[in-house]
């Protein structure tokens, strides 16, 4: 099961034609995303591939259906800290409801934390709720503080 | 004493002449930062600085003594989910031990906060320790979620 399955589901950066292949109706199993435009999607594909290697957005595509299964992203934050080291910063990490108990989302931790420490991080970090805790911990990660936020109405 | 001291305590984006003015001494009240050469400052300085508005570090310069006092930094991320939306990340905020009692550090999240909400940001977010979630608090801010962290070797 797993030689044949495992190559089904690669990790792969993102790319335009993702769009059209459930990648926006992924991100909305995570959260708030309503529908984008072409032109909106494209705008920010383009923003962020601007950056290069400091902010990668990985997805895993279902070879058999088309459609975009798992999606993480990392950027990475330059600082004068550390003897100007960088920091990779993991976010929106979403694995499709219906592809769950594959390991899709440790392969995409994997993939964002290889990217981080390629480049050259001293570290990577992510927010996550208790109840993704344990999913963390599996992948190497520590509770290290605590995550606050202000939102702007 | 509000009004003249006041005046001696305003907050100001990061400067290249910033180096000899106790900004790497000031950080390493934060965390591990050995020194930095001119020539290590002036390039990360310029990768920083390269991002615009995107990555924005914010000092005090205490007008008497021509000291770096506090500092601080936020960075946009830009998103697909919340439609095309963008999060402010604050790091790195640190003052002087010996310029407490005064609301620098409200002053610089206070700084970091409003460029990122006239950026556009839907959100700021940051880590802290248990220890500084008061604070954080009195800034308008609430706890989310935990940060978990993965070190390189």
């Amino acid at each position: 099961m797993e030689g044949s399955e495992g190559q089904n589901f690669r990790v792969r950066k993102l790319e335009m034609s993702d769009k059209s292949k459930g990648f926006i109706q992924l991100l909305q199993q995570l959260t708030v995303c309503d529908s984008v435009s072409d032109k909106e999607f494209a705008d920010r594909f383009g923003e962020i591939s601007s950056l290069g290697d400091d902010h990668v957005i990985c997805v895993v595509e279902d070879d058999r259906s088309g459609k975009i299964v798992a999606t993480g992203s990392v950027f990475i934050e330059k600082k004068f800290i550390r003897n100007c080291g960088k920091v990779g910063h993991i976010e929106d990490i979403v694995v499709d409801a219906d592809a769950r108990g594959m390991q899709l989302g440790k392969k995409i931790i994997s993939f964002l934390t290889d990217h981080a420490r390629s480049v050259g991080c001293y570290k990577v970090i992510l927010d996550c709720s208790n109840e993704n805790r344990a999913f963390y911990e599996k992948c190497g990660f520590k509770q290290k503080e605590i995550q606050m936020v202000k939102y702007f109405t």
